[in-house]
């Protein structure tokens, strides 16, 4: 992908190491430690275009630019703990590194730096800090509510539907691309109906994302994901391809996903075969679609703007529907 | 104490009622379970008698009395979490009762729904909101960095000296009682100098709430608190009772401090001599002093003003203070 992301990222990150900085160092080199070890900036980007797309500067968007990259930060590290992961993105967790008391504080804190940053102290404007905090203050209780259905779909003995498992997404993860793309407009100055167009083209987008990443899951390559064949199969996940295969198929298929399905000790030519039966049934070919047509919904959103920021929204937005890692 | 503390707690238990009413049922019940199962609603209290005796009424103080409840209930659950501990109100703890997960996410939510609560969607004018984020958000980074200072201190090796124990609890306990103050200040609409008055209440009636209740801690009566005899010093807390005592005492009588200071196996017999050996040092003299003088400062930050609601703040610093549970 040729965009401005990589070069916004870094200026993000300055803006952010300035705001991480403080005492006692523990705490903030426990909540900058995710952010400083990776991570593409996919939000803060889509809060700098938006912007930029509305007329605004880089630098209006900055504050809320970071403030959700701290909040997406402040997920990962709280579901770190709850999923007892030990590593992301090639380095240990934070809790992993520096104990979970420190990293409940740690997320705690980027929750709490990332109102103060959107707060009047900020943004100059008392209208922009009002409406930013708003927005944020309820998608941060989207992504909590979005969470505990996970939790309960992960749990729970039945295969949700389609819709179930798209409104359990759409808090989960479209509410911060979705607040993303709002919070862009609004450090613009944009009107409501802007900043309604921008909301929805964040939340298809935010949708799209996570199906591409439920399909990369399950049927992505091996060797570009470098995770073993049918890794979610085996976990367990009841993301969108695996519950579309488990409809489509006739009861012999079924089974053979069934089989593997959330079994850690199923073999690998086992898994191999449930993945086979996948294909046969053109799970690629109707998750890919199902992404599509929200990627779609997302283009429909800004039929209205034109400029070289949208042009880059859409390349991300393209990619983030064909990308394969 | 004969205020009107618990008729005020019933007003502020129906508005959390209400806004801590939501779905997924079990993320919302885990979120309200330490709220239902007690609590003064001291942090509320503050912020309706600060708005009042400003000449604001109680109505337009509710939003930012409901929000630095479910901060303070935030920080109690994530508490817990970090502390393990099982019982709290004699109730099991939010994560014995629902999980850990479940207890994290429950603590994410009423954090964000503190920010959604003083947010314009709730309160009418931009000003008022946009200076309550910027001081609860504030607020909510000192709890973070006081807790791990408290966690620093707990962990370190060295005697604090007091004024480093203030500075800690200073952030971690006084910060909430601050804006408390401060918020009813801004809800009246009040003016900086003001606004700084009743912060400056808050924070040095929290500091004296926080020693009295370390003293409470090791010296309290066993029969009053229904905790053993010299608890906090079996437990090892560094609180200002016993790193006075140990300052205080000479070589013999710290031995006898030092031997049952963080030992969970000590005699009853040693710790009763601990706490003589405390009494005899005159530590309740010195304690209750240090408080006092708190009280005392907090005092004449409100010397400005006058009315009933100004009566009810100082019987509650009062009763703060003296108490002895």
């Amino acid at each position: 992908m040729t965009t401005t992301l990589p070069k916004n990222a870094k200026i993000v990150n300055r803006y952010l190491g300035i705001k991480l900085d403080g005492k006692p160092t523990e705490l903030y080199r426990a909540s900058a430690h995710l952010i400083v070890n990776g991570g593409k900036r996919l939000r803060p980007y889509l809060v700098i275009k938006s912007c930029q797309m509305l007329g605004g500067s880089m630098q209006k968007a900055m504050p809320a630019a970071a403030a959700i990259e701290m909040i997406h930060n402040f997920t990962l590290v709280h579901d770190d703990i709850m999923d007892n992961d030990e590593m992301r993105h090639g380095v240990p967790t934070v809790h992993t590194r520096f104990g979970t008391p420190l990293a409940i504080l740690a997320g705690d804190v980027l929750f709490s730096k990332a109102f103060e940053t959107v707060s009047i102290k900020n943004v100059p404007n008392q209208k922009i800090s009002s409406r930013l905090v708003s927005r944020l203050a309820h998608a941060c209780v989207d992504v909590c509510e979005g969470q505990v259905l996970d939790i309960k779909m992960a749990e729970g003995k039945k295969i949700p539907t389609k819709s179930e498992y798209i409104a359990m997404i759409e808090k989960k993860t479209s509410a911060l691309f979705e607040v993303s793309c709002a919070m862009g407009a609004i450090c613009a100055g944009a009107k409501q109906s802007d900043i309604t167009n921008l909301a929805s083209f964040g939340r298809n987008l935010g949708v799209s994302f996570q199906i591409t990443d439920d399909f990369i899951g399950v049927l992505g390559d091996p060797k570009v994901t470098k995770k073993p064949v049918g890794n979610d199969l085996r976990e367990g996940k009841k993301s969108l391809p695996i519950l579309m295969a488990i409809r489509k198929a006739n009861p012999k298929s079924r089974r053979r996903i069934l089989k593997v399905f959330g079994n850690s000790r199923a073999a690998k030519k086992d898994i191999i075969s449930a993945v086979n039966v996948m294909r046969s049934l053109d799970i690629e070919e109707d998750v890919r679609r199902v992404a599509l047509s929200y990627a779609e919904k997302a283009k429909r959103s800004l039929s209205l703007y034109s400029g070289p920021a949208k042009k880059e929204m859409i390349t991300l937005l393209d990619f983030v529907v064909t990308r394969s890692l």
